[in-house]
Protein backbone atom coordinates (compact mmCIF):
# COMPACT_ATOMS: atom_id res chain seq x y z
CA UNK A 1 0.00 0.00 0.00
CA UNK A 2 1.51 3.11 -1.15
CA UNK A 3 1.48 6.17 1.74
CA UNK A 4 1.18 10.39 1.06
CA UNK A 5 1.16 13.01 3.99
CA UNK A 6 -1.61 15.18 3.57
CA UNK A 7 -0.13 19.07 4.78
CA UNK A 8 -2.97 21.66 5.58
CA UNK A 9 -3.80 24.51 7.72
CA UNK A 10 -7.37 25.17 8.69
CA UNK A 11 -6.42 29.01 7.94
CA UNK A 12 -5.66 27.92 4.07
CA UNK A 13 -8.16 28.59 1.65
CA UNK A 14 -6.80 26.44 -0.47
CA UNK A 15 -6.41 23.73 1.57
CA UNK A 16 -10.54 23.63 2.47
CA UNK A 17 -11.86 21.95 -0.89
CA UNK A 18 -8.39 19.99 -1.03
CA UNK A 19 -9.91 18.32 2.61
CA UNK A 20 -13.49 18.32 1.79
CA UNK A 21 -12.58 15.95 -1.09
CA UNK A 22 -9.26 14.15 -0.05
CA UNK A 23 -10.75 11.31 2.13
CA UNK A 24 -12.88 10.02 -1.14
CA UNK A 25 -10.38 10.68 -3.87
CA UNK A 26 -7.47 8.56 -1.95
CA UNK A 27 -10.06 6.17 -1.56
CA UNK A 28 -10.50 6.06 -4.84
CA UNK A 29 -7.10 5.91 -6.04
CA UNK A 30 -6.51 3.15 -3.58
CA UNK A 31 -3.70 4.99 -1.69
CA UNK A 32 -3.77 5.18 2.04
CA UNK A 33 -2.85 8.42 3.46
CA UNK A 34 -2.25 10.78 6.81
CA UNK A 35 -3.81 14.34 7.62
CA UNK A 36 -1.09 16.71 8.71
CA UNK A 37 -2.29 19.74 10.18
CA UNK A 38 0.27 22.36 10.36
CA UNK A 39 0.47 26.11 10.70
CA UNK A 40 1.77 28.35 8.28
CA UNK A 41 1.91 31.20 10.18
CA UNK A 42 5.83 30.64 11.43
CA UNK A 43 6.80 29.39 8.40
CA UNK A 44 5.49 33.10 5.88
CA UNK A 45 7.42 34.57 8.69
CA UNK A 46 10.25 32.90 8.53
CA UNK A 47 10.36 32.51 4.63
CA UNK A 48 8.79 35.89 3.70
CA UNK A 49 9.08 37.57 6.82
CA UNK A 50 5.69 38.71 7.21
CA UNK A 51 2.50 38.39 9.94
CA UNK A 52 -0.08 37.50 7.55
CA UNK A 53 -1.30 35.69 4.32
CA UNK A 54 0.69 36.64 1.07
CA UNK A 55 -2.43 36.40 -0.56
CA UNK A 56 -3.38 39.86 1.40
CA UNK A 57 0.11 41.33 -0.22
CA UNK A 58 -1.18 41.45 -3.61
CA UNK A 59 -4.76 42.60 -4.03
CA UNK A 60 -4.78 41.56 -7.57
CA UNK A 61 -3.94 38.01 -6.54
CA UNK A 62 -6.34 37.57 -3.45
CA UNK A 63 -9.44 38.84 -5.59
CA UNK A 64 -8.46 35.86 -8.30
CA UNK A 65 -8.44 33.66 -4.94
CA UNK A 66 -11.61 34.50 -3.78
CA UNK A 67 -13.42 34.39 -7.13
CA UNK A 68 -11.37 31.02 -8.00
CA UNK A 69 -12.49 29.09 -4.41
CA UNK A 70 -15.98 30.04 -5.05
CA UNK A 71 -15.81 28.66 -8.42
CA UNK A 72 -13.99 25.52 -7.33
CA UNK A 73 -16.62 25.22 -4.12
CA UNK A 74 -18.91 25.19 -6.69
CA UNK A 75 -17.83 22.61 -9.10
CA UNK A 76 -17.04 20.67 -5.94
CA UNK A 77 -21.08 21.14 -3.99
CA UNK A 78 -19.38 22.18 -0.98
CA UNK A 79 -20.56 25.03 0.80
CA UNK A 80 -19.18 28.79 0.35
CA UNK A 81 -19.35 31.42 2.28
CA UNK A 82 -16.35 34.08 1.80
CA UNK A 83 -14.78 35.05 5.57
CA UNK A 84 -15.13 38.23 6.64
CA UNK A 85 -11.83 37.92 8.22
CA UNK A 86 -9.16 36.45 6.67
CA UNK A 87 -7.01 34.32 7.25
CA UNK A 88 -8.20 33.26 11.05
CA UNK A 89 -5.62 31.82 13.33
CA UNK A 90 -5.92 28.33 13.30
CA UNK A 91 -3.74 27.59 16.23
CA UNK A 92 -6.60 26.43 18.39
CA UNK A 93 -7.90 24.28 15.53
CA UNK A 94 -4.53 22.69 14.96
CA UNK A 95 -4.39 22.33 19.01
CA UNK A 96 -7.03 20.22 19.60
CA UNK A 97 -6.36 18.02 16.05
CA UNK A 98 -2.94 16.83 17.58
CA UNK A 99 -4.86 15.11 20.31
CA UNK A 100 -7.55 13.94 18.16
CA UNK A 101 -6.19 12.91 15.17
CA UNK A 102 -6.04 9.20 16.07
CA UNK A 103 -10.04 8.95 16.83
CA UNK A 104 -12.45 7.66 14.25
CA UNK A 105 -14.38 11.40 13.78
CA UNK A 106 -11.00 13.01 13.35
CA UNK A 107 -11.48 12.97 9.48
CA UNK A 108 -15.11 14.81 10.12
CA UNK A 109 -13.56 16.89 12.64
CA UNK A 110 -11.38 18.28 10.23
CA UNK A 111 -14.19 18.95 7.38
CA UNK A 112 -16.31 20.37 10.14
CA UNK A 113 -13.96 22.98 10.85
CA UNK A 114 -13.48 24.21 7.73
CA UNK A 115 -16.79 24.17 6.74
CA UNK A 116 -17.31 26.67 9.71
CA UNK A 117 -14.50 28.90 8.71
CA UNK A 118 -15.32 28.71 4.71
CA UNK A 119 -18.81 27.35 4.29
CA UNK A 120 -20.31 28.91 7.52
CA UNK A 121 -18.33 32.13 8.02
CA UNK A 122 -17.47 31.45 11.43
CA UNK A 123 -14.36 32.70 13.58
CA UNK A 124 -12.91 29.08 14.19
CA UNK A 125 -10.35 30.80 16.43
CA UNK A 126 -12.78 31.14 19.22
CA UNK A 127 -13.54 28.42 21.91
CA UNK A 128 -17.34 28.52 21.57
CA UNK A 129 -17.31 27.73 18.05
CA UNK A 130 -14.57 24.69 18.02
CA UNK A 131 -16.75 23.87 20.88
CA UNK A 132 -19.69 23.61 18.66
CA UNK A 133 -18.06 21.60 16.06
CA UNK A 134 -16.95 18.93 18.68
CA UNK A 135 -20.47 19.00 20.09
CA UNK A 136 -21.58 18.55 16.67
CA UNK A 137 -19.53 15.50 16.88
CA UNK A 138 -20.97 14.03 19.88
CA UNK A 139 -17.69 14.77 21.67
CA UNK A 140 -17.11 16.62 24.93
CA UNK A 141 -16.24 19.64 23.76
CA UNK A 142 -14.80 20.66 27.23
CA UNK A 143 -12.71 17.66 27.91
CA UNK A 144 -11.07 17.96 24.22
CA UNK A 145 -10.09 21.46 24.34
CA UNK A 146 -8.50 21.13 27.88
CA UNK A 147 -6.36 18.80 26.34
CA UNK A 148 -6.05 20.35 23.92
CA UNK A 149 -4.86 23.13 25.86
CA UNK A 150 -2.68 21.26 28.55
CA UNK A 151 1.17 21.39 28.19
CA UNK A 152 2.68 19.30 25.91
CA UNK A 153 0.32 19.83 22.84
CA UNK A 154 3.25 19.20 20.11
CA UNK A 155 2.18 22.24 17.92
CA UNK A 156 5.77 23.40 17.86
CA UNK A 157 6.95 19.83 16.75
CA UNK A 158 4.97 19.51 14.15
CA UNK A 159 5.68 23.19 13.21
CA UNK A 160 9.39 22.17 12.72
CA UNK A 161 8.46 19.03 11.06
CA UNK A 162 6.94 20.82 8.51
CA UNK A 163 10.04 23.42 8.10
CA UNK A 164 12.11 20.45 8.27
CA UNK A 165 10.19 18.69 5.00
CA UNK A 166 10.16 22.09 3.18
CA UNK A 167 6.80 23.13 3.12
CA UNK A 168 6.07 27.03 2.38
CA UNK A 169 3.04 26.40 1.47
CA UNK A 170 -0.90 24.57 2.13
CA UNK A 171 -2.13 22.26 0.79
CA UNK A 172 1.10 20.01 0.28
CA UNK A 173 0.79 16.14 -0.47
CA UNK A 174 4.52 14.67 0.91
CA UNK A 175 5.38 11.11 -0.76
CA UNK A 176 8.68 10.12 0.68
CA UNK A 177 10.76 13.23 -0.14
CA UNK A 178 8.18 14.31 -3.18
CA UNK A 179 6.11 17.77 -2.45
CA UNK A 180 3.41 18.56 -5.02
CA UNK A 181 2.01 21.71 -3.81
CA UNK A 182 -1.73 23.08 -4.44
CA UNK A 183 -5.13 21.34 -4.12
CA UNK A 184 -4.88 20.86 -8.15
CA UNK A 185 -1.93 18.72 -7.69
CA UNK A 186 -4.22 16.07 -5.32
CA UNK A 187 -4.38 13.63 -8.19
CA UNK A 188 -1.30 13.76 -9.07
CA UNK A 189 0.40 13.26 -5.73
CA UNK A 190 -1.69 10.05 -5.06
CA UNK A 191 -1.16 8.45 -8.75
CA UNK A 192 3.02 9.45 -7.62
CA UNK A 193 1.84 7.96 -3.91
CA UNK A 194 0.37 4.68 -5.99
CA UNK A 195 3.38 4.22 -8.64
CA UNK A 196 5.93 4.38 -5.68
CA UNK A 197 5.26 2.27 -2.74
CA UNK A 198 6.10 3.40 0.68
CA UNK A 199 7.11 6.19 -0.53
CA UNK A 200 10.49 5.61 -0.40
CA UNK A 201 13.44 7.92 -2.42
CA UNK A 202 12.50 7.91 -6.04
CA UNK A 203 15.73 6.68 -8.74
CA UNK A 204 16.11 9.34 -11.51
CA UNK B 1 -17.15 27.61 -30.95
CA UNK B 2 -15.76 28.60 -27.35
CA UNK B 3 -12.60 30.71 -26.99
CA UNK B 4 -9.88 31.24 -24.58
CA UNK B 5 -7.17 33.45 -24.45
CA UNK B 6 -3.71 32.17 -23.11
CA UNK B 7 -1.15 34.17 -21.81
CA UNK B 8 2.35 33.37 -20.61
CA UNK B 9 5.67 34.63 -20.26
CA UNK B 10 8.90 33.32 -22.05
CA UNK B 11 10.56 33.70 -18.65
CA UNK B 12 7.84 32.06 -16.81
CA UNK B 13 8.93 28.55 -15.91
CA UNK B 14 5.67 26.59 -15.36
CA UNK B 15 4.61 28.66 -18.74
CA UNK B 16 6.63 26.29 -20.43
CA UNK B 17 5.48 22.84 -20.13
CA UNK B 18 1.66 24.41 -20.66
CA UNK B 19 3.39 26.46 -24.07
CA UNK B 20 4.67 23.11 -25.22
CA UNK B 21 1.13 21.53 -24.85
CA UNK B 22 -1.35 23.80 -25.50
CA UNK B 23 -1.96 23.95 -28.68
CA UNK B 24 -2.78 19.52 -28.72
CA UNK B 25 -4.61 19.82 -25.51
CA UNK B 26 -6.89 22.48 -26.87
CA UNK B 27 -7.11 21.15 -30.38
CA UNK B 28 -8.10 17.91 -28.58
CA UNK B 29 -11.17 19.71 -26.33
CA UNK B 30 -12.57 21.35 -29.79
CA UNK B 31 -11.17 24.85 -27.84
CA UNK B 32 -10.08 27.38 -30.22
CA UNK B 33 -7.48 29.68 -28.08
CA UNK B 34 -4.72 32.93 -28.74
CA UNK B 35 -1.28 32.98 -28.11
CA UNK B 36 -1.54 35.90 -25.63
CA UNK B 37 2.27 36.85 -25.12
CA UNK B 38 2.90 39.20 -22.11
CA UNK B 39 5.94 40.76 -19.80
CA UNK B 40 5.27 39.59 -15.93
CA UNK B 41 8.26 41.86 -15.03
CA UNK B 42 6.19 45.33 -15.12
CA UNK B 43 3.38 43.65 -13.12
CA UNK B 44 5.45 41.71 -10.78
CA UNK B 45 7.10 45.33 -10.12
CA UNK B 46 3.66 47.02 -9.57
CA UNK B 47 2.07 44.81 -7.69
CA UNK B 48 4.70 43.15 -5.65
CA UNK B 49 7.28 46.24 -5.96
CA UNK B 50 10.42 44.10 -6.75
CA UNK B 51 12.47 43.78 -10.02
CA UNK B 52 12.87 39.82 -10.06
CA UNK B 53 10.68 36.39 -9.81
CA UNK B 54 8.71 35.98 -6.95
CA UNK B 55 10.41 32.67 -6.76
CA UNK B 56 13.71 34.03 -5.76
CA UNK B 57 12.15 35.47 -2.81
CA UNK B 58 11.77 32.30 -1.46
CA UNK B 59 14.51 29.85 -1.80
CA UNK B 60 12.58 26.84 -0.04
CA UNK B 61 9.52 27.67 -2.72
CA UNK B 62 12.06 28.33 -5.69
CA UNK B 63 14.04 24.69 -4.75
CA UNK B 64 10.21 23.08 -4.93
CA UNK B 65 9.78 25.14 -7.78
CA UNK B 66 13.00 23.79 -9.85
CA UNK B 67 11.92 19.91 -8.67
CA UNK B 68 7.88 20.32 -9.63
CA UNK B 69 9.30 21.39 -12.97
CA UNK B 70 11.57 19.13 -14.13
CA UNK B 71 8.99 16.18 -12.93
CA UNK B 72 5.93 18.16 -15.44
CA UNK B 73 8.53 17.64 -18.25
CA UNK B 74 9.50 14.18 -17.54
CA UNK B 75 5.48 13.42 -17.47
CA UNK B 76 5.20 15.60 -20.32
CA UNK B 77 8.14 14.08 -22.29
CA UNK B 78 10.02 17.69 -22.90
CA UNK B 79 13.26 18.51 -22.45
CA UNK B 80 14.23 19.89 -19.62
CA UNK B 81 17.62 21.62 -18.42
CA UNK B 82 17.66 23.82 -15.36
CA UNK B 83 18.25 27.55 -16.80
CA UNK B 84 21.91 29.08 -15.12
CA UNK B 85 20.15 32.32 -15.37
CA UNK B 86 16.13 32.79 -14.01
CA UNK B 87 14.37 34.51 -14.67
CA UNK B 88 16.08 35.18 -18.11
CA UNK B 89 14.59 38.88 -19.92
CA UNK B 90 11.86 37.55 -22.30
CA UNK B 91 11.66 41.30 -23.72
CA UNK B 92 12.78 40.24 -27.22
CA UNK B 93 11.09 37.22 -27.50
CA UNK B 94 7.91 39.27 -26.46
CA UNK B 95 8.86 41.89 -29.39
CA UNK B 96 9.20 39.44 -31.84
CA UNK B 97 6.29 37.29 -31.09
CA UNK B 98 4.27 40.42 -31.41
CA UNK B 99 5.26 41.31 -35.29
CA UNK B 100 5.10 37.44 -36.19
CA UNK B 101 2.04 36.34 -34.06
CA UNK B 102 -0.11 36.02 -37.43
CA UNK B 103 2.24 34.04 -39.18
CA UNK B 104 1.11 30.29 -39.42
CA UNK B 105 4.45 29.20 -37.84
CA UNK B 106 4.14 31.21 -34.76
CA UNK B 107 3.52 28.33 -32.34
CA UNK B 108 6.57 26.88 -33.59
CA UNK B 109 8.29 29.87 -32.68
CA UNK B 110 6.73 30.10 -29.04
CA UNK B 111 8.23 26.49 -28.54
CA UNK B 112 11.06 26.70 -29.90
CA UNK B 113 11.61 30.02 -27.73
CA UNK B 114 10.55 27.53 -24.39
CA UNK B 115 12.58 25.25 -25.32
CA UNK B 116 16.08 27.06 -25.85
CA UNK B 117 15.30 28.89 -22.29
CA UNK B 118 14.15 25.37 -20.19
CA UNK B 119 15.22 22.96 -22.53
CA UNK B 120 18.71 23.88 -23.74
CA UNK B 121 19.47 26.47 -21.49
CA UNK B 122 19.83 29.17 -24.22
CA UNK B 123 20.18 33.14 -23.49
CA UNK B 124 16.86 34.41 -24.77
CA UNK B 125 17.83 37.89 -24.75
CA UNK B 126 20.82 37.42 -26.66
CA UNK B 127 19.34 38.64 -30.12
CA UNK B 128 21.98 35.93 -31.41
CA UNK B 129 19.97 33.40 -29.62
CA UNK B 130 16.56 34.58 -30.99
CA UNK B 131 17.94 34.87 -34.54
CA UNK B 132 19.13 31.32 -34.32
CA UNK B 133 15.56 30.36 -33.48
CA UNK B 134 13.99 32.33 -36.11
CA UNK B 135 16.79 30.69 -38.77
CA UNK B 136 15.46 27.43 -37.66
CA UNK B 137 11.79 28.06 -38.89
CA UNK B 138 13.30 28.87 -42.23
CA UNK B 139 12.75 32.87 -41.40
CA UNK B 140 15.00 35.54 -42.21
CA UNK B 141 15.87 36.49 -39.06
CA UNK B 142 17.46 39.90 -39.68
CA UNK B 143 14.50 41.22 -41.59
CA UNK B 144 11.84 39.97 -38.62
CA UNK B 145 14.40 41.45 -35.82
CA UNK B 146 14.22 44.77 -37.54
CA UNK B 147 10.66 44.73 -37.46
CA UNK B 148 10.61 43.62 -33.70
CA UNK B 149 12.99 46.64 -32.95
CA UNK B 150 11.38 49.05 -34.94
CA UNK B 151 9.12 51.89 -33.32
CA UNK B 152 5.61 50.82 -33.01
CA UNK B 153 5.84 47.27 -31.41
CA UNK B 154 2.70 46.83 -29.31
CA UNK B 155 4.88 45.91 -26.37
CA UNK B 156 3.57 48.28 -24.12
CA UNK B 157 0.27 47.94 -25.05
CA UNK B 158 0.21 44.68 -24.38
CA UNK B 159 1.62 44.78 -20.67
CA UNK B 160 -1.45 47.54 -20.04
CA UNK B 161 -3.96 45.08 -21.51
CA UNK B 162 -2.80 42.41 -19.35
CA UNK B 163 -2.82 44.58 -16.23
CA UNK B 164 -6.39 45.63 -16.93
CA UNK B 165 -7.34 41.77 -17.04
CA UNK B 166 -5.90 41.41 -13.66
CA UNK B 167 -2.98 38.98 -14.43
CA UNK B 168 -0.77 38.82 -11.69
CA UNK B 169 1.33 35.62 -12.89
CA UNK B 170 1.74 33.17 -15.78
CA UNK B 171 0.24 30.75 -17.21
CA UNK B 172 -3.07 32.41 -16.98
CA UNK B 173 -6.09 31.10 -19.11
CA UNK B 174 -8.79 34.21 -19.87
CA UNK B 175 -12.03 33.29 -20.79
CA UNK B 176 -14.29 36.38 -20.48
CA UNK B 177 -14.12 37.86 -17.10
CA UNK B 178 -12.82 34.55 -15.68
CA UNK B 179 -9.21 33.84 -15.04
CA UNK B 180 -7.47 30.52 -14.09
CA UNK B 181 -3.89 30.48 -13.18
CA UNK B 182 -1.53 28.29 -13.40
CA UNK B 183 -0.11 25.60 -15.71
CA UNK B 184 -2.30 22.84 -13.97
CA UNK B 185 -5.72 24.52 -14.60
CA UNK B 186 -5.48 24.35 -18.77
CA UNK B 187 -7.71 21.13 -18.47
CA UNK B 188 -10.42 23.19 -16.26
CA UNK B 189 -9.97 26.38 -18.69
CA UNK B 190 -10.14 24.22 -21.38
CA UNK B 191 -13.80 22.89 -19.97
CA UNK B 192 -14.59 26.17 -18.81
CA UNK B 193 -14.67 27.84 -22.25
CA UNK B 194 -16.20 24.46 -24.23
CA UNK B 195 -19.12 25.02 -21.76
CA UNK B 196 -19.06 28.91 -21.99
CA UNK B 197 -19.22 29.54 -25.61
CA UNK B 198 -17.88 32.83 -27.13
CA UNK B 199 -16.28 33.37 -23.42
CA UNK B 200 -19.21 35.41 -22.41
CA UNK B 201 -20.12 37.07 -18.91
CA UNK B 202 -21.01 33.92 -17.04
CA UNK B 203 -24.56 34.30 -14.87
CA UNK B 204 -23.63 33.95 -11.18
Amino acid sequence: MASLDFWFDFASTYSYPAAMRMEETAARAGVKFRWRPFLLGPIFFEQLGIKDSPFNLNPVRRNYMWRDIERICARQRIPWRKPSVAPRSSTLAAKVAYVVEAEPWFPSYVRAVYTANFGEDREISDRAVIASVLEGLGQDAAAVLARAEAPGNPLRARTEEAKALGLFGAPTFVCGPELFFGQDRMDEALEWAAEHQDGGPVPG
